[in-house]
């Protein structure tokens, strides 16, 4: 086995396990992930049967059936306790992790397959239905936990497991003659076997995720050949591109479709694109990436505007208050976004990474770590809360094996360069391209405020470049090396300092973090005229909570002051922002619904805004992120 | 025979016939109507088989077969055109509504009946879904067109046939035994027997006309019964609020359900009160006045939100480009208006009549006179037209009928006074309530201008009170007398001037008619922090006929300077707003979805706006009427 990644790929990332989080604003969030949310989610998924499922013990008319993507969900779970075993050690945890991989394992039958509800509910079924069944899916996440284990743990049983249902899959589908040529209805299998390949080597990995993602809208389609096989009558229920399936994958060009699927495809091309090289791929990506960000994006990183089939819908179609946004999807984005820093590390792709992780991703957690948003919107009436679980959990487990690995996309490695794109207080140990061992301590009270200290202590004097993000949220800023000011070569992003690096070097990077209020592009017809508020990278929002009269009912002076403010006892301590906002004088209303503007007389009141990320931790009542101008 | 109004109310209504039309707004769009709009709705209802329905030929397995309705859209083309034949002699069209109207009482069956779908389609199924059937609905309409002919023609053809009609509908429906105690789910023939109880005076047309009203919604409730008997499977589809069947009427105190029954409903009512001089029907009047009209009304006067159900939602729910806004609840509203209007004459009742007339009902037809909305929002992206023709053609219908009789809303009568709610240009002659002649000529070019010369000229020398209305829009005026200018006593909204007036003399009002802009109470979420323009009773919109960039995209600077100027050319010759509003410099956009606001560079823009009921008479584009402010 072997790591291809850094020899291959222009920067690699470092593991998150190589990155300890010190900071106030992620380590208590991990920390909560691991004392309550994962418990959380693990009592839900044992007493909702979907770990037990495992024991193959259904019987039917027994009342809940192994539902298709049960594996999936306790796949998650798996490898999001792994991941946090990886960076918090406890034998009880391991024993428990040690227990359900085995149970997972156990379920795996003589040829290989591995599936709950395809082994006892539906066995005559298997690879029946890819469009639908979800099958692949959960085998993809499945590896991914098998991965996970493996690196936190050391232990193969999972893995091998995987490595033989890999083997059956690739027994199963592909090109060749007596194969099925088809590719699951949900994506994740592919970036599952990137993964894989990127551990093992085994260009059968490799080959089989490439026959995945190239096969994929190919014609004749493969949904509709299978849905004529089943015997499906009527006519097509949903359109392809709700599977991005309508055409193969070098001729997307715009985001579109479930938003999930979509960001796990477009993540396992871009990864697939730097495996293979491939100039075609790239240029797609490059054109999926622009669709999706300069277009159909939320300022929050949210994707997937509308409930009805969770999808993208038409540029600049963003409504707030039905937002969809799905937790998952603002996850797979920031997937998206990850592989394709790696490429030529370009700000533009890590400030979308840090803008879903630090509102959209975020947001979709309670502070408590117990309850959980499946959709993010960027406006409610009061009436849109966090859940303990939901029938289709794929957010909660989405979020518990997300938030261990936060430390992960903080930096990246290339042949001569440490590239820092997140800051966070954090320690960092790392070897150079020449196995020279480094250690890089980030000081700061990022989010909350925008001065940064690296010391840099390489085991002997090193040079390389360091390659320091300026967010593209920052307009002005101010860089020092032990403590005298610098000019820095700016290249996509970064300021770049090239030097020999002495242990203990400390460089200062003073990112200016004013409150700015934003404008949405004029075509996004539910923003326009509106602004929002953000600071550094955090976006703000307005609750009732804070305010006398409804936010409903307040608008934004655009020239107001409004002031950053940290409290330490508001949401765990968070910096709000503090100014005046006007409302209309009510008593002018009272026999109104119509009046000239010279008319209604508008007062100030005072507003407060939080980070949108922490709204809905309080008392229930309406939330706005846009509000229109004063 | 008599007329009860005058002695019995406060106010009369000058009928439309003594007010001759002559000016620049409204005489050619009732031309319009005359030349165009009528043939073409007649020839609608003849090519759709609507007429020839009444020939009692349709055989089943013939398509369609006469729909449950189309008896109403008959009725009310013939009550359109008899309205405009009673101010336009015309031979061969008075020949051609006797000949139609001899054909509709030709259907009249021997027992008094008279409806084609339950004559011919389902003769069992008379009288056996009053909740759907419409069957009430049809036959107030043939009673309203039945009036009408009779009033323009003096022929009772169809007069006599709807009287024997009305007895028999006395003999099937009431409190006494063997009668169904039922009311149509469609209110319609309430207001109609109250407008034939004023022509005959027979007690019976008002007793029966009082059973509907108050049945309503009485328990056990009618609907749910008739539907047990019909043997009506599963839940109730429909709650009973839609049908304003969920209280009895005095209980009512929100306008709820769909819109165009409500208004009929509250019309009646409103009849039924000043009637009955019924303090407790007053009171619900006023209650059901103030939720449709102060928390429930778009600024063009249209009512009833949502498409789903047609019908009135929520307080202050009144989305922009989903609104239904339905003409002809827009119509309804005018006569509730005018109804409430003759009790006191209070200029609120007025004000609501004078914006729906001049904006969400006019909005229904082009300018052409050949297509009509059903549906009139305040935004469009482009794709909203009107067409020339529907299935269910209530608006068209109910447009024809109304236009003629415009002038009919700008006078009233009670002992002592006369009242001028309307300003146009028009040459009225009545009797004072002593008889004596008096001519009214208005000189203006209202709703252009705001300056109109009243000369009155009685036969003899006359004390009454003049009463001026001055319109909620206007914050400044002046009056004269014979050029002296004189103050007058305000009482409800209207200058009151008490004197003996001589042949001849001219009172000048002068009404300040600047442009204005609007704000909407701030529950109105949907406007929130927009602004309207409105100048005199017009409401005005942008259109993309009239701008380079979208108007979807063109915000409104609130001290912006905004100037009438009429073109003679534009519309056929309207006062549009010329100025500058502001967009964005697209440029900044070309690589950004999200942008601080000092860094999107605003730029002016120049911003013409139009009346909105001429909206869609030119290019396909989109309309705003709410703009955000700058």
């Amino acid at each position: 086995m072997r790591d291809s990644l850094r020899s291959r790929f222009h920067f690699t990332p470092l593991p998150f396990t190589q990155v300890k989080v010190e900071d106030d604003f992620w380590a208590p969030r991990i920390a909560v992930n691991r004392e309550r949310s994962l418990p959380a989610v693990y009592h839900q998924l044992k007493a909702g049967g979907r770990i037990d499922a495992f024991r193959l013990d259904w019987t039917p008319g027994t009342e809940p059936a192994p539902h298709i993507f049960w594996d999936s969900d306790v796949a998650k779970w798996v490898e999001g306790l792994s991941c946090d075993l990886a960076l918090h050690p406890d034998p009880e945890r391991a024993q428990l992790l040690g227990e359900v991989t085995s149970l997972i394992a156990s379920a795996q039958q003589p040829d290989g397959y591995l599936n709950v509800h395809f082994t006892v509910v539906e066995p005559k079924g298997r690879w029946s239905n890819l469009r639908d069944a979800h099958e692949l899916y959960c085998a993809g996440h499945l590896l991914e936990a098998a991965l996970a284990h493996f690196r936190a743990t050391g232990k193969r049983t999972l893995l091998e497991a995987l490595l033989r249902y890999v083997g059956h899959i690739d027994s199963v589908f592909g090109r060749e003659p007596g194969k099925k040529r088809g590719y699951c209805g949900h994506e994740e299998i592919e970036l599952a076997l990137l993964k894989l390949y990127r551990l093992t080597g085994d260009a059968a990995h490799l080959r089989l995720a490439q026959y995945f993602l190239e096969e994929r809208g190919q014609e004749p389609n493969y949904f509709l050949r299978e849905a004529a096989a089943r015997g499906e009558a009527g006519p097509v229920r949903v359109p392809l591109d709700y599977y991005q399936a309508h055409l193969p994958i070098r001729e997307h060009s715009e985001a579109t479709g479930h938003a999930v699927r979509a960001m796990y495809l477009y993540t396992a091309m871009a990864d697939l694109a730097r495996e293979a090289n491939d100039p075609a791929l790239v240029a797609a990506c490059g054109r999926l990436w622009e669709s999706a960000t300069l277009r159909r994006m939320y300022l929050t990183g949210g994707v997937g505007s509308s409930a009805h089939g969770e999808r993208f819908t038409a540029d600049y179609d963003l409504p707030n208050d039905t937002a969809y946004a799905e937790t998952c999807a603002a996850i797979g984005l920031i997937f998206f976004a990850h592989r394709l820093l790696q490429r030529n590390c370009d700000g533009r792709y890590a400030d979308v990474m840090e803008r879903a992780l630090y509102n959209g991703v975020l947001s979709g957690v309670s502070l408590d770590g117990e309850r959980f948003f499946y959709e993010n919107p960027l406006a409610s009436n009061g009436s849109h809360h966090r859940q303990g679980w939901y029938n289709c959990a794929c957010c909660p487990t989405n979020l518990v094996r997300l938030l261990p690995t936060v430390g992960g996309y903080a930096y990246s490695l290339s042949d001569g360069a440490l590239a820092v794109h997140l800051y966070l207080q954090s320690e960092a140990r790392l070897s150079l391209s020449d196995g020279l061992p480094l250690t890089v301590r980030q000081e700061t009270r990022y989010p909350w405020e925008g001065s940064v200290r690296l010391t840099l202590t390489p085991a002997a004097p090193a040079e390389f470049t360091l390659r320091l993000r300026i967010p593209g949220w920052c307009r002005r800023y101010a860089l020092a090396v032990n403590d005298t000011s610098v000019k820095a070569r700016r290249q996509r992003g970064y300021a770049c300092l090239t030097r020999t690096w002495q242990p203990g070097d400390a460089v200062t990077l003073d990112l200016a973090m004013p409150v700015e209020s934003v404008e949405a592009h004029p075509g996004v017809r539910h923003d326009f005229g509106r602004l929002a508020l953000q600071r550094g990278p955090l976006v703000y929002c307005l609750e009732d909570a804070d305010h006398v009269v409804s936010v409903a009912q307040i608008a934004l002076r655009p020239n107001a002051k409004l002031s950053p403010r940290f409290d330490p006892n508001l949401l765990g301590g968070v910096v709000m922002l503090e100014g005046v906002g006007q409302e209309t004088d009510p008593a002018r209303w009272e026999k109104a619904l119509y009046l000239p503007r010279t008319r209604s007389r508008p007062r100030l009141t005072p507003l407060r805004a939080i980070p949108y990320c922490l709204w809905d931790n309080r008392a229930p009542g309406a939330m706005r992120v846009w509000l229109p101008r004063a």
